[in-house]
């Protein structure tokens, strides 16, 4: 059988280098295009009015708080990175791959580091000019409001998937992807690693700053000093509002980055098994996908506009269908011409499409005040804090059995639509793991129009912190611009938390697919053919030891991620109480509190406490590998470590989201003037809900989102290391 | 080489039954002398002095509620159970093993099922009866409290380890295991799973009694009615006492009782594979090694004494050194005589020894006041209950991480202790499994012991509350005698969690042991040689998918378990608050609440509860394996379902554990004068993490110890349908 194959995939190779090309250019175009797009949205929005001075002070502050986090964020990040490019480079030039293949990967995973740092950056940059705009806009109409917020939000989403496409095509076009094609697609998974790397200190790093402002603001403010939320006698205010923008949009920009780059990469990886059927066709198909998805997220923003008396989340929903309709007819018409039209997998495709709705609808199940398990936690909080918690843990335990279903469900029809697919030349099992690759470039097919809807969240919740604490005295006028802004910050919320959903969905379907990839590279590594069995047998005793440490690794990593927003709430609180006592004139409002040192004190303790359980996640499955080795078992130990660990992740990022997106809500609930509505003891017992929540659903929970899929990046870096 | 094993096999069976039969008889020796002391103490215990006419009047109440709990709860189970028999009758009758293994099958799960329920019922009634002679005893001295606290507590451990053991052995003779040593040993699997089926409904229903009216006593009598724990006016006062009992006692009995039976099962059948090496000594191993064991506990019990002035922890500690040592003699002493003295498997058995003291330490460090976490816990609690939960959250998630050290040390080192034994005749594998078998034997082999220290605890607690209960006046002796019985029980919680450690410890050893007898069983009956490959292949979409589905059954069976406790808790509040609205002569002391009333009411609600997740854990692993069987994958999908869901049982038994564990003593670390000591702030934010703590540490956490075990027998008793 082999035998035939192997000179088949020469002759198939050299006739189509030729077709390869049309398609793979078009990606970089689509992907230049993306860009081009965004950088045009930014102007357009930064054209918009940009308010009165007084917002234009709050604004500035803010803008000044994230690039100077965004700078020295980077800093850190980037020379941690460097010290790693010296590793690989040193590490594949001693191995068998030589110093040609070493100066590959490190520009690989220079490239990925950096594009994902550019994505977040760029993204975030025009985010925190944004907030000002949507503030002003709102002064005159929601439909306004919402079309800028949206716009501005799309920039993040377009430059993180038109830079995460362009970096993997271009890397593939320069090192000769369209004459090697079997062979390139290994040497660029250094640059998901880079993405991931990137990402991961980035969300935790903005993850913790952003909840430790937001708990150290509220503790000292609002329940000790008893102002409200955004007021701006609160010396926190400004790093609260500044850890919008660094965790919730710099952060999941960074995480949907290298999902796209590292799930491209896994597919490319699993389609070299099927080239004998498909030729360098199959491998550009999901690139091809990713570039179709982008196009139709561009027409699904143009596509949204407001309505002044409709609920603004119909207006994107709106959108969202647009998108999900053309981007559905770019999948059909790429399976049409790239896999011969073979419409089981086009199936596996709608599967993917099919999976990240189902995710929304449960995380909304899950999350939102109008169904019972908001409602049951609301419910709790009349006999206090402790049954609130309780029940919000009880809530969050629960919610991860629909999505496994789902998953499951999703996994094994995918796999099974790729097994009946009737490919010639190529071991059903290739076949069946095209399909699961295929649901999950399905589900990413949208990312950018869902990152787009995302960034909109921080936006519109930076606008209403503008708005209110621009306005001093109450008038008509300032309500009713501050009730657009609320609208549109609720469903900012609703975005925000729905992005979540999808995150670690797609994590979860994608955990096969990198998983698969891993397993092909060792074989590929070994020498065995991509048709080989290579068992990750559990009931081999190193084996099961790596999944056991997989799991630990999980509930660690969460840990130090609790711990570190615990530590940095706790510097921020002492300022702000050093503060009040220093200067009574901040309380009476005669003058005004010192904003950037808590914005400097939040950033320094924020990125010392990153680099812990970053480094953990990094070091961990090469430790295993290293380790097992010994034992001849490294590779197949990092297999289990990797797919143990992806498994109790996602399991635990889902339980972590969504119990405190539901803390969150069943404090609104209250809030809403149900059970006593604000102030009465159930609405107390509610906030120290969503205090506990605040950690667990925007640092651990997105991080864990992120550690996953690091996992898969970087045992396809280092498995070299592991045999 | 098989073609030479097989006549081997036979020429050594018949020469060997002879030799077998004097190990089996002397087990079965052992355990009937286990359970005449424990008849015997049980006497002793019941001719001391039963105190004062007030206090027969509490304990009177007590040993009623628990008693009518047990009957009924008995019957629930037994009647289950009966269902569960005719099933497992019908299925094997129709299968291939025909009637006269379903006639075997049906018997050894009926076996099992009345000995558990046995063991915990003769164990509990002792206890009930035991409180009220320590509460008299500790009117004349501690150390004599102490001793009948312990030996009340003893006749739980030698009964629940001495009826495990007659149970297996007798199976074992009767069904002619001395004949036919390799085939019996998988007809009496279903002993283990009667005994994990009825532990699993006895614990969750003991364990949602306990919870509920503990939470149900608090709530509505501290924190609303302001009254002092185990106030005489608070109708739900028995109900909380009787907890103790059934929760604690007879659910940890019914754990231990499983947890030995299964692994001594377990233990078996992977020395069947040794059989050509050993003959039918070594499948006797097991047996012999647990029944010198419960010699060991039997004189370590009696070697306890304590002193008026000590801290009476030294002297159970003392007791435990005894057994420690004499169990690690009769250890020695085992090899030698069964296992040709190869002392590469005594080192096993020492390692398992060395693996149950670290986890009793690593518990201490992470329960115990005087170590960082519980104190770093308390010093959140100054910032309130919501700083004080993430931080208990976090030190329950980083807690899983030395344990997970210590097992895959322990799995390791013993798997290659038996890899290096030197074996002739059999597969390294099998030579290696059996060291991992033997390691679980040697953490067992101070079962007996370990279990009479965990029911010193509730028995402690009661007589506690019934010198609180019966004087009403305050006086210099009764200030004396409460001052011991707080000792004791100060004690008793030590001694509560440090079991917990011991059975999850147990149970994570025992995960491996378990998950390779089910294979060893699945390839017998695929007819498959013992040194044949059977992967369970995580790369296989359908095993995959069974691991994802047995983590998430892991979550959602802790979220059952958890609202359970709130749904009874709710009733018993409700009742507790009618009873003070009726009468307001209770708080005034002028007439008796009706504890009976509150006893039946979270009764019935607790019955009610356990049964959708006992449900759930039971048909999940065959709906699992009959699914999958249709994609010609349920014996390995089943394989994945276990272990990892054992895996992420085991983390997350330690995490609720352990977080319970802590916030419990966080609390009395305030209570000891810390951070402003009782009534403070920091205290009430640390009461609400104490009754967050309640249903992690006393509900979820130990039932699933008993869902691992379970999952574990159920797999092995239902491969058939798999296949």
């Amino acid at each position: 059988m082999r035998s035939i194959q192997v000179p088949l995939a020469l002759w198939l190779q050299a006739g189509d280098a030729a077709g390869g090309g049309a398609y793979l250019y078009a990606v970089l175009g689509i992907s230049v295009i993306g860009i081009i797009v965004a950088a045009l949205l930014a102007k357009l929005v930064i054209s918009e009015d940009a308010g009165t001075p007084e917002m234009r002070r709050i604004s500035d502050a803010i803008k000044k708080g994230a690039e100077a986090f965004m700078r020295r964020q980077n800093r850190t990040i980037l020379s941690l990175a460097a010290v790693l490019a010296v590793i690989i480079f040193i590490s594949y030039s001693v191995s068998s791959g030589g110093v040609g293949l070493a100066t590959r990967m490190t520009i690989s995973f220079v490239l990925g580091a950096v594009c994902s740092t550019l994505a977040g950056f760029s993204g975030m940059w025009v985010s925190i000019r944004t907030n000002i705009r949507v503030a002003a806009a709102a002064r005159s109409s929601l439909s306004g409001a919402l079309q800028v917020a949206l716009r501005g939000g799309a920039v993040t989403g377009f430059s993180v998937v038109g830079l995460s496409l362009l970096g993997v095509a271009s890397l593939f076009l320069v090192f000769g992807g369209l004459d090697d094609p079997t062979r390139v697609p290994s040497q660029i998974v250094a640059f998901g690693f880079g993405a991931s790397f990137v990402a991961l200190f980035a969300q935790l790093g903005g993850g913790i700053y952003t909840k430790a402002a937001d708990v150290g603001a509220d503790l000292v403010g609002k329940v000790e000093a008893g102002i409200p939320e955004d007021d701006h006698r609160n010396p926190a205010v400004i790093a609260d509002l500044v850890g919008d923008n660094v965790g919730d949009c710099a952060g999941r920009g960074a995480d949907l980055f290298e999902s796209t780059a590292a799930e491209n990469i896994g597919a490319i990886i699993l389609a070299a098994a099927l080239y004998p059927a498909f030729g360098i066709k199959g491998i550009l198909f999901p690139l091809v996908a990713g570039a179709l998805g982008l196009l139709a997220s561009i027409v699904g923003v143009f596509a949204v506009k407001g309505h002044e008396e409709a609920d603004p989340m119909h207006a994107l929903n709106r959108g969202f269908y647009v998108t999900v309709a053309l981007a559905t007819a770019g999948f059909g018409g790429a399976v049409y011409l790239l896999l011969d039209g073979n419409w089981n997998y086009f199936f596996a495709g709608l599967l993917g499409i099919a999976t990240s709705f189902l995710f929304v609808f449960i995380t909304q199940y899950y999350t939102e005040v109008q169904y019972r398990p908001v409602q049951s936690i609301a419910k709790a909080c009349l006999s206090g804090a402790a049954t609130n918690i309780i029940s919000g843990f009880a809530v969050g335990l629960e919610c991860v059995a629909l999505p496994v279903l789902v998953i499951v469900g999703a996994i094994l029809g995918s796999y099974y639509l790729g097994v009946h697919a009737g490919i010639a030349n190529v071991s059903t099992h290739s076949a069946g793991l095209f399909g699961t690759a295929i649901a999950t470039m399905g589900m990413l097919s949208t990312a950018g129009y869902i990152l787009a809807m995302d960034t909109f969240g921080p936006i519109t919740d930076n606008a209403g912190g503008i708005v209110e604490m621009s306005h001093n005295q109450a008038s008509a006028e300032s309500d009713l611009v501050r009730s657009r802004t609320d609208r549109l910050d609720a469903v900012g919320n609703t975005t925000k938390a729905l992005t979540k959903g999808y995150a670690v969905g797609s994590a979860a379907l994608a955990a096969f697919l990198l998983f698969s990839a891993y397993i092909n590279e060792v074989k590929r590594l070994t020498h065995l053919p991509p048709e080989a069995a290579f068992p990750i047998d559990l009931g081999q005793v190193p084996v099961f030891a790596g999944a056991l440490l997989g799991a630990m690794l999980v509930f660690l990593f969460s840990s130090f991620a609790i711990k570190a927003v615990g530590n940095s709430a706790q510097t921020i609180i002492e300022e702000v109480r050093r503060q009040f006592k220093a200067d009574p004139g901040i309380m009476a409002g005669t003058s005004d509190p010192d904003y950037s040192t808590c914005v400097d004190i939040v950033t320094r303790s924020a990125l010392k406490e990153m680099i812990v359980p970053g480094l953990l996640a990094v070091a961990s499955p090469v430790v295993v590998g290293v380790v097992f080795r010994q034992f001849h078992a490294g590779a197949t130990a990092v297999a289990a470590f990797l797919m143990v660990g992806t498994i109790v992740g996602v399991l635990m990022a889902m339980l972590m989201n969504n119990a405190g997106g539901a803390w969150d809500n069943a404090k609104k609930y209250i809030e809403m003037g149900h059970y006593g509505g604000k102030g009465s003891e159930a609405h107390k017992a509610a906030v120290e809900g969503d205090t506990v929540g605040d950690p667990f659903k925007d640092t651990a929970g997105p991080s864990l989102h992120v550690l996953i899929k690091l996992l898969s990046t970087i045992t396809l870096v280092a498995a070299p290391l592991f045999l």
